[in-house]
C-alpha cells in the first residue's frame, strides 16, 4: 500500500518568493478607531501574515495595547477583543517575520511598539528596515538600555526615550535622524497622530480623509475599505503630524531624491493600489505588454501563474493576440499553518495550492506569466505539472528582472547564494527549470512599464532596484559587518 | 465622531448564491487513509464549508469518527487529529448547511452517519438531497427508531438497520431503493468502499485509482490533489463496490434517462473538474462566447466579478474583441466567521470582500459578468462601486438563465418568493439592480454551451434544470406536503 | 546531574480508590433551570469528574442539549453556554468513566441521553449500572435499533423507543421493568420531570423543594448549593412524576425489601449529605469510634489520610484520647490531567498530592485512619511517606471492611485479581504494605456504625454489601456471560 | 418562578483574606530544570494563583521565557510548554496580583523579568514590595529607561542595566542597595543561580540540595515536593551566589535586626513548611492553645473555618476539652474564575464554596475558629449559614490579632478605612458580625505560640507585626508620598 505521511496541509512556504515585511495604518479623529485599524489592516494582510497588532488611545483608560499571532480576520474581529481597545485613535502593524531573531516567533516582537517617556507614552509601527540597528542597539544596551525585542524597529522608542526633546514629534525626529535604512513610521501620542517616509521614501505611506478623521495607511487598498478619501502621498523625507483634525508638515531629513521601491510594483502592493501616483495593476500590465515586444514566442495559450501573474499575462496576450486562459487553478481554502512541513510533502507543496487544468491544457503550446523567479524550486514544479498536464511547449515570462541581490531595506530575501539569479545566466536558469525558453523583463522594459519612457537612468535612477541591479542607495551597514560584500567591491 | 459598528469582519454571507450543499470522498487499500481524505476533502471545501468529518476502520481498534466546525485545513491537518484516525479505508464529508434544523448547527447534524448494525458497523457519506426524507422520518419514529440529527441523510442508515438482507450491500440497496430525490453516496464497512448515484445521477460521483487502492469523490479536483488517476465516473444509478482490489458494479434502481445538475457546470464544480465528461472551464468559457453572441454590446471593458465569473468573462471578451480586464479585487484574506453580522455591517459586506480598481475603471463602459443573479442585492452593491468608481455605463451579463424556481436536489436554495427571477423580468430586474442593460444566458444557450448543439430538447432535456424552468424530475414529496405548488399547477 | 522525566503533574490516578460512577441532578418550575443544574452538579462533581451534560426545554425552542469534557466550575458557567441552555425545565448528569468503553472517553458516552419518539421526546439521566446492559443491547440491534453510545443507559432509550405505551411514564416504566441492576434515573419531557429508583433503591436520590420550583438530586448537598429544603428520598422501588407543580408516586416494580450501597455511607457521598435518613459524616466518625474499640493500638497521633479519612480520624482519636493531628498536608491545587504518566512519575504521584508534616510527625508512633484499601498501592506510598519523615511505628486502621469483591452497580471498580483483600488475608496485607498493624472495621461495626445497633443480619441485611461480603442482591447477567463466578459458585 | 442569576460559579473573592503575592523559586545543576520548577511553583501555588512564568538557559539556544495565566498544574504540565524551557537552570514565579496596576492583569506583569546586559542577560524572581518604587521608576524613566510593565520589581532590572559593575552579582547588590522595602530575590544569569533577602529579611527563601543541583525556595515545602533536602534559610541581609555546584555568601547590606513577618506563621505560609526554623502547623496548633487559654467559652464544638483555621481549631479543641467537628464543608472543586460576579451572586458566594453540616450543627453551641478578619463580611456569612442551620450560639475566636493596619510589603491588604478593626472596636466587631462573642488571640500570646516565650519584646520585636501594631519597620515611602499616615504622626 502506499504510505503518505501525516499533516497534508503545510503551506507553499519554501521561500521561493520575496515576502514584504510590513503593513501599517492609523486613524486619528474616527470613535471606536480600532475598528478602522482592523479593516485596515486587514486590507495590507498581503503585506505581513504572521502577526497583527492594534494600540489605541482612551483618555480615561489610557493607552491600549493588543498583539496576536494569525491573520486579522481571525484575531482582530470579536467583540471580546475590540472592548480591550477603546478610543477614537489607533495604530496598527501587521507583519512577516522576524528580522534578526532566530527560533520561534515570539509575541514580544509584535508590533506597534510602546514607550512610557517622561512627557508622556508613545507607540509607533515601522515598515521597512534600519540598517545600522545592530550597531544602535549594541550602544544603546551599554548605556543601560533594557531591549525587550529582537526587533529593529525597538532602537527607534530607545532613542526617543534618550531624546533631550521636550515635544513627541521632536523626539522621533531626534530618533529618525540617527537611523539609517528604509522607514515608513506611523506613530501615535496621547493627541497625536504622525507619519514619516525616509528621505529616499523606499517604503510607501499615504494620507486619507474620512469624515472628521484622518488616516495614514502603507497603500490607498485601505483607504478604499473604510471609505476614506485618498488625499496624498507622505513625500519622501517628510514628516505629518496631525493633531486636531490640523495636519502640519515637515522635512527633517537631508534632502535626497527619491528612490522608492520597484518591487512595489512588480509584485507587494495590491493590484487595486496607487503607489508613487501609478495604478500598480496598470504597471503590471503593462509589463505584460513589455515583455510581449521584448520577448514573443510563438504559441497557443497565455496562462498567469496565479494569482499574481494575471494583469502581466492579460497585457502579454492583448500585446500579443495569442488567447488568455485559466490554465492553473489556486485552491481558496489554502490556509497558514505552523506545522513543520516533512520533505515529502513540501514537495507535494505546490499540488496543495495549484491544480492544473488539463482539459485546457493537453497538447497546447503554453506561455506562462509569473511575476518573478527566485529560488526557482516553485518554477520547476510548476513546469512539472504543466508538462505533465499534456502540454506540447512550455515558456517562461517574469515581469520582473533576474533577482540576483538580496533587500536589505524592509524584504524578506533569502541570502544572496541562494538566489538562481546570482548564481546562473537566463540560459543556464532555462535549463535548470527544464522549460522550453525563459525570458525575464529588461530593467528597462520595466522602467518603461512603471511610466518611466526613456527606461532606467543609470546616474540617476527613479526607483529602488537594487534587488535586480546591486545598487543599494543606502550602505547596508549591520550586513557589511555581518560580511556582505557590495556589488562595487566585487 | 463618525461612528462605526464592532466586529467589522462578517462575511459577503446574504444568501445571494446557490449553495451546494456537499462533498464526499472515500479511499480504500491505501495507509493512513484519513491523510488522502483530509487533501480530497479539501480539494473539495468549495462544496461545504460549514463543516467536516471523517470515519476510518482499523482491525484492531474498529471504526473510528471525527467530526469538526471549520475549514479542513484547520481542523484536520494536526497530528494529534490525525492520529484518532488510523486505518486504510476510510470516507468524508464537507457541508455546507442544515436542511430542515433551525437554529445553531450542531455536530451532530455532521456526517459521515455511522450505524452499528447486527452485521457490523456501517458509515455513509451522502451529497444531495431525499424529498421524502420527512416522511421516512416519521414512520421510522413509529417503529422506534431513535433519530440523533435534524439531516435527512440519517433516514438512510435507519433504514439500513431495519433491512433483512445479510450484507451491507444489500441492506444499502435497501435503504436507498426507498428513498426519493438526489443522492451520491460514499458508505464503508470493515471491508468495503460502496459509491451510489440515484437514477438520474443528479449529483456527481467519480472514481479514481492511486497505486493499489481506490478512490471515489465528488469531483475530479480531489482526485488531481492527490495524484490519483481519473477512471470514469459512478454513472446514474449504478452502485460500485470495492473490495480487497475488486470493483464490482450493479444497477440496484429503475432505469431511467439521467439527468444531471447543469449547475454543477455553471458554479458548483471546480473550473478545473471534469464532470459529466465535459471540462467545467470550457463550458463556462462557452457561455460567455454564447452570452456575447445572444447579448451584445458596445463597451470598453469586460471585467469578471470574482471569482466563479472569470472564465465567462474570458469566453465573452473573446468572442466580443472587448478588452478583458481584472476591475475588481477579491480580497484574498477574508475568512468565514460566525459573528452574527449588523445590518450596518451587512451593507458594507462587499468593500470587505471586492474592491474596485477605479484607475481601471474610470470613465469607462463595462461589461461585469457574473455568474448568476439570486437575490439580486449583490448585483446591486457591486453596480453602486463601479458607478462610484466613475464607469461610463454598466451591463450585466449573466451566465445562466433566470434562477425562477428552488432546488430540493441538495443546493441551499432561498424560497420561490425572495429570487428575483421569480417576481420579476428582466427589464424590471435591470431597473430595480439599476444597470444600463442586463442580460441572462438563454436556456438554449446554455445547452449549447454544455455540449448540446441543439439546445435544450424539451422533450428529454439532458440536464436537471429545474430551477431555470421549474421542471422537477423528482417530485418533492416533503415540499409539496409543506405547501409547495408545482409549476404545471400553478 | 540528576534528570527528571517531563510532565510532572500527573494526578495520582492509580486506581487505588473505588469511583462513583454518577451524580444527577435535574429542575421544574425554576426560571433559567440551567443555572441551578450546573450548580446542583458542581455540588455532585465528587461523584464524577470525566465530564457533564445538561438538557433544558423551553416551549419555543424545544430542548436544548450541551455536553462537555472537564469540570462543571469550567464548563457550565460562562454566559455562553448558559445562553444555549434556555427554559425552566432542566436535568443534567456528571459522569466519571465509560462502562465498557475501551479506549478515549467520547462525548457521545456523556449524559443525559435524549430521544425523539413519536409521542414527543424526553431526555434521561441515570446514576447505576444495569446488569443485563450487554444482552439488551444485542437484542436491540438485532431489530434495527441504532446505538449513538457505548453506555449502557441507553438501552432505557431504545427500550422506551419501542414502547407501544401513550405517555412517557409509561414508557418509561416499560423501559425499567425490562432492565436489571441498580438505577436511580432523572427524566424530563416538555413538560415532567421523573425519578425513579430500583426496587433496591442502591443508588440514591432525593427530593427537594425551592420556592414554587421542585428539585431531584443524588445527594441532599445538592439541595443546599441552591438553598432548597430536603423534603424526602426517593423512595426504593418508587417513581414521581412532577407536572404543573404537583407529585404523584408510584410503585411500578415488584415490591423488594431495600438494599441501599453502604459505600456511600463509606466514601462516596459527601460528608454533609444526609443519606437514607443518616448523617454522613456522623456514620463516618462513628466508623472511627468502632474502629478505636475493635482495633486499639498505644500510639502518639491520630492522623487522618486526607480527606476522606478525617471524619472517622476524628472519631477514633476521640474514642481512644490519642491526640488528632494533621500529619499529612494535600496540595489544593492538585488538578485534573489528561497527560498519560509515565511509570517514573507515576510513583512520584503521592508526593504531588500530599506531603508529610515531618515536624509533627517525626519520633511518634502514628495511627493512620484511611477510608478504603483496593490495590493497597496508595497506602504503601503513603507509609514510606510517614516512615522518611521519621515515624516510630505506623498502624493503619481503615475505616470499611477489606474490599474483596468488584461491584457491579454503578462503582468503577477493578477486576478481582486486582483487589488486595481478594488475594490476601490481613496479616499479609499488612506486611505488602509494611506496617506496623493494620486492622478493617468487621463488617459488624461497620453496619453499628451505620446505625444498625444488632450489627449485620445475615439473613436479610439492610445494605447492599457486595464489595466487602460478595452477596449480591441482584444477579450480574452480563458479567456472569464474561465468565465472572459469584461466590456461592467458588 | 424564583429567577437566579446567570453564571453561578464566582469564586468567593471578595477581598475577605490578605494574600500574599508571590513565590519564587529556582534550580541549578538539574536536567530540565523547567520540571523542577513546575512541581516547586505547583507547591508554591497559595502564595499566587494568577499567574506564574519560568526563565531557564541552555547554552546553544540561550535564555527561555514563558509566561501564562492561570494554575502551574494548567499551565506548565503540557510536553509542549516544557519542550519551549530547555537547560539545567531556572528560575520561576507565580504570583497573586498587580501591585499598582489598575485594570485588567497582563502578562507583561508576570515575572520572571529578564534583562539583556553589555555583560549579558539576567532574570530575576521577587516576591516583597519595594516601598520606594514610585521614586526610582520616575527616575529611571527621565534618564531614559522603558519600562514594559507596572510592576515595583521591574526598577530592579533598569538598576541592574545602569550599574557600572562588571558582574551580574555587583550589578545584583548595587540594585538591590538603592531599593527599599521588603525583598526575597532569586537571580540567574547564564552560569549563576543567585538568591538575595532584604535586611530585615521580611519575606522567606530557603535554600535546599538535590543531588548535585542546588535550589532556592519560598519554603521548605517546595523542597519536599521534589524530594530536595532543606539544607537552611537565606539569612536576613544575606546573598547566596551558586555556580559550579558551589554556594558562596555574602552580606551585601548594612546590618540589622531581622523582622521576618509574622503573618507567615499565621496564615500565608503552607502548615507543612518550616519557616524561620518553626513548624508553621505547629505555631498555629499553638495559637489555639493561647487562644483557649485567653479566651474560654463553655461550648458544645469546636469547629474549624476551612481550611486554614484547622490547625489553631485543634489546638482550641484540645486545650479545652470540647470536640472537635467539621461544621464546614468546603467544596473541593471550587475553582477559580474571573467572571466578574454581580452583586447577587456575591452574596450566594459563601455557599458555592462552603456548606454547613446540619446534622452536627443543630442545637449546638459552635465555636468558630477562623485565621483572620480583614473586613468582616466572610465572618458574617458564616455565622449566618451557622445560625440557619441551628446553632444554639456561635463563638468566633481569631487566631491573629485584630488586623487594623495595612501591608507594604508584599502583601495585597485593602486600604484602612476598609479593615474592620481600624473602624471598631472588639465588642463593636462581634455585634456588627453577630455573634455571642468574638475574641483574637492578644499580640504577646501570638508571640508566645511563635516561639517567644516572654511575649513580645516593644523595644525589640522578633516579628514584622506591622499590620497588627502599625509599627513600619521600612519607612513606605511611596505611600506616604500617596497621603498615607503612619502610626506615630495620627
Amino acid at each position: 500500500m502506499r504510505r503518505f505521511p501525516a499533516h497534508p496541509f503545510e503551506p507553499l512556504n519554501d521561500g521561493d518568493k520575496l515576502k514584504e515585511e510590513c503593513g501599517i495604518f492609523g486613524v486619528i479623529g474616527l470613535t471606536d478607531a480600532a475598528n478602522f485599524v482592523a479593516l485596515g489592516l486587514h486590507a495590507l494582510q498581503h503585506r505581513g501574515q504572521e502577526a497583527g497588532g492594534i494600540v489605541t488611545y482612551e483618555p480615561e483608560t489610557g493607552f491600549h495595547s493588543e498583539r496576536r499571532f494569525g491573520y486579522v480576520r481571525d484575531t482582530f474581529t470579536s467583540a471580546g477583543v475590540m472592548k480591550l481597545l477603546p478610543g477614537s485613535l489607533g495604530i496598527g502593524h501587521v507583519r512577516y517575520s522576524t528580522a534578526g531573531s532566530k527560533g520561534a516567533a515570539q509575541i514580544r516582537d509584535v508590533q506597534p511598539f510602546f514607550g512610557e517617556f517622561a512627557i508622556g507614552g508613545c507607540a509607533i509601527a515601522h515598515n521597512g528596515n534600519l540598517t545600522n540597528a545592530a550597531r544602535l542597539r549594541k550602544d544603546l544596551i551599554a548605556r543601560g538600555a533594557i531591549f525587550q525585542s529582537s526587533s529593529d524597529s525597538e532602537c527607534i522608542i530607545h532613542l526617543m526615550a534618550r531624546s533631550l526633546q521636550k515635544t513627541q514629534a521632536e523626539r522621533l525626529k531626534d530618533a529618525l535622524r540617527l537611523v539609517e535604512g528604509a522607514f515608513s513610521v506611523i506613530a501615535m501620542t496621547r493627541t497625536k497622530l504622525m507619519g514619516v517616509r525616509d528621505a529616499l521614501g523606499v517604503r510607501p505611506l499615504v494620507i486619507g480623509r474620512l469624515g472628521e478623521g484622518w488616516v495614514l495607511a502603507s497603500e490607498t487598498c485601505a483607504l478604499d475599505i473604510i471609505g476614506a478619501e485618498f488625499i496624498r502621498e507622505v513625500e519622501p523625507g517628510e514628516m505629518v503630524v496631525i493633531e486636531n483634525g490640523q495636519v502640519t508638515s515637515s522635512r527633517p531629513f537631508a534632502p535626497a531624491k527619491s528612490r522608492s521601491c520597484i518591487f512595489e510594483q512588480v509584485y507587494f502592493s495590491r493590484p487595486d493600489s496607487i503607489v508613487g501616483g501609478r495604478s500598480v495593476y496598470e504597471t503590471r500590465r503593462q509589463i505584460g505588454v513589455e515583455l510581449a515586444r521584448e520577448a514573443p514566442v510563438e504559441a497557443d495559450l497565455v496562462c498567469p501563474v496565479p494569482d499574481s501573474g494575471t494583469p502581466a499575462a492579460i497585457g502579454y496576450a492583448a500585446e500579443s493576440g495569442i488567447p488568455f486562459g485559466l490554465g492553473i487553478t489556486r485552491n481558496q481554502y489554502m490556509g497558514r499553518t505552523f506545522i513543520e512541513p516533512s520533505e515529502q510533502i513540501r514537495n507535494m507543496g505546490v499540488r496543495l495550492k495549484l491544480n492544473v487544468n488539463r482539459a485546457l491544457i493537453r497538447g497546447k503550446r503554453v506561455i506562462l506569466v509569473d511575476d518573478s523567479v527566485v529560488r526557482g524550486t516553485t518554477s520547476r514544479k510548476i513546469k512539472d505539472m504543466i508538462l505533465e498536464a499534456g502540454a506540447a511547449e512550455v515558456h517562461f515570462r517574469i515581469a520582473s528582472p533576474p533577482t540576483a541581490w538580496p533587500c536589505f531595506y524592509g524584504v524578506d530575501t533569502p541570502e544572496r547564494s541562494k538566489l538562481l539569479a546570482a548564481t546562473m545566466t537566463e540560459d543556464e536558469m532555462r535549463d535548470w527549470i527544464g522549460v522550453d525558453s525563459l525570458k525575464f523583463i529588461s530593467l528597462d522594459g520595466l522602467y518603461r512599464a512603471a511610466g518611466e519612457d526613456a527606461g532606467r537612468d543609470p546616474a540617476s535612477p527613479r526607483y529602488c532596484d537594487a534587488c535586480f541591479s546591486g545598487d543599494y542607495p543606502v550602505i547596508p551597514a549591520d550586513k557589511m559587518d555581518e560580511g556582505f560584500v557590495m556589488k562595487a567591491a566585487e
